[in-house]
């Protein structure tokens, strides 16, 4: 399927997060039994998923989806002698890094937001107390011997504070290179963001590492106000040198999530929608370098949706992957054998 | 509204060119009386647009949408002494265009596809006769004083031939540049393309205009699997040197117009969402430049959505236009005074 192009570099390598199991589920009405959760995983590892961000280990008062993250990862396979998975969980503090580490999970993903505006009211305390926070997860994921990330939500604009300009992230991000973690992201959790907002927060890790050793580079972008893609197109641009010409980008099966602050609008960038784009731009996709089609991550959305009784948002499932597929015969503008009296699509 | 930037130069324009009026009508099921499709005009005038494909000049048994084009425009003000307002009326041939240039239309717009399984299908004829046609068009208008563009359907993908590679695009290219049209534009009618494609065929131009003088270059993108406004964006970072710092998109008010040949998919990108992609991306939009919100264009697209009783596509008028507008107080993960106990919105 790949479009061959001159203008992307071969060696670019786009690493998929598929988080449509936990940002995916986390604010959508109807909550799934942890059967279902389980079978979401599955079902997205069959279809060539290889790294997801699985379950959230937080209070289930407030988050009743993300619910029972133990029982979640307790039904999956074992995967042994198959897929390559690597499963993270979402944690938020210490406690959350503890039980995580106590499962299964190869990876922690901590959640740093910001501005002081969305850290309270998401998460309860300043963005200060919560690079503390941070700290101790690292700590404790490092102890357990777990991978560890840390996302940095309303990079590109918060639903309570306003614009945020890339060197009010700055301070930020180097505090987070200074815990030494394997992957640093960038989130627009309200949509807000644009191409050249992706271009400035890039180039502030380069600048915070101060010639040490980067983290990988991850990008987490919703498509809110129609920009999610552009935004997603814009990272594989970068000058990736330094990363060895990778960048790892969040999307959710189908683009479900929505943004709780956005209650009406649409959610995640969708995993079927972004790795079409990618491909037929010439970009590699590290996970699905063996899947031909992408009907498996189709069918997963449709399913996905009937479980939900949501809609899905990804268009690929309704247009069809490539030209010359799924393409009915017009039925106007047909040829009439009057050449001077035409249809007119354009 | 606009966001600096120092990753886009200052003197990136965008010149829009509205096609609501044309794309966004002529696929709907219901067929809008004339009075109504004046009047959507007036309304896109007032929210802002200065060019707009208002007309096309075609068989009212094909296109029933687009019947009595003479009408519309005499429903139209005259707009003396107020907002200079371009009104392009699309062609097919050389009958359309002597219908059109006895009537107010400024411009006129023709279509040659650049596949054969395409042209004749919709048009009707091979692409050389089509050129031929073309050729007809621009003698006609270049006649009757008045300003003419061609648009080439298909050029990012087929339905009938499948992929299309530049390289089949290149002798359309040089066709109809030795017109000498006023504007030449690339056209993702299905809605296949990718950003590379963009590149690749803007490059086309200099290469057939042999250092004569170019034409003004324009795109219409159609969102039908997520990478049109993407591909708006790519359009923006082209090497506009020659072209004055200027580039034409094509966009439909609310996103309406969708694909005769993907009928379930999404339409054209929606205006709206791209003037709040390239503003806050830091290009300027000729059209809107004394405009200082987008309610008028979003409110035109909630009021075509009723006309048409079709939903709007674009997201804008969903999600709010910036952040902090259009948010209400989240409804949990609410801060509760324990640090401890978070929500999770990442």
């Amino acid at each position: 399927m790949a479009h061959e192009s001159p203008d992307v570099p071969a060696s670019l390598i786009v690493d998929l997060v598929e988080v449509g199991p936990r940002d995916g589920l986390q604010n959508e009405s109807r909550t799934l039994p942890v059967e279902v959760r389980a079978r979401l995983i599955e079902r997205l590892v069959d279809a060539g998923v290889r790294r997801l961000e699985a379950v959230s280990f937080v209070r289930p008062d407030l988050v009743p989806q993300m619910a029972e993250p133990e029982r979640v990862l307790d039904l999956l396979p074992a995967w042994e002698d198959g897929p390559d998975v690597t499963l993270i969980g979402l944690v938020l503090n210490r406690r959350g890094a503890e039980r995580a580490v106590a499962t299964r999970v190869q990876e922690l993903n901590m959640v740093v937001p910001v501005t002081d505006g969305f850290a309270t009211r998401n998460q309860g305390a300043s963005v200060e107390a919560l690079l503390d926070q941070a700290a101790d997860v690292v700590s404790v994921a490092r102890d357990a011997g777990r991978r560890v990330s840390v996302t940095l939500p309303v990079s590109f604009g918060c639903p309570f504070d306003g614009d945020v300009h890339p060197e009010q992230v700055a301070p930020v991000v180097e505090r987070v290179l200074a815990m030494g973690v394997d992957e640093l992201a960038f989130a627009d959790t309200i949509g807000v963001g644009v191409p050249p907002q992706v271009e400035a927060l890039a180039s502030l890790v380069p600048e915070a590492a101060r010639g040490a050793t980067l983290p990988h580079l991850r990008f987490h972008f919703h498509n809110t106000r129609n920009t999610g893609y552009a935004n997603a197109w814009a990272a594989t641009r970068l000058d990736l040198a330094a990363y060895g010409g990778r960048v790892a980008l969040d999307s959710s099966v189908g683009g479900f999530g929505g943004c709780p602050f956005a209650p009406a609008a649409t959610g995640n960038i969708g995993t079927e929608d972004l790795v079409h784009l990618l491909r037929r731009g010439g970009v590699r996709v590290s996970d699905l370098d063996d899947v031909d089609d992408l009907s498996g991550l189709i069918d997963t959305a449709a399913w996905l949706s009937t479980e939900l009784g949501s809609p899905v948002q990804a268009l690929l499932g309704r247009a069809g992957d490539r030209p010359g597929v799924a393409v009915p015969t017009p039925d106007r503008g047909e040829p009439d054998g009057d050449a001077g009296d035409p249809g007119d699509a354009a």
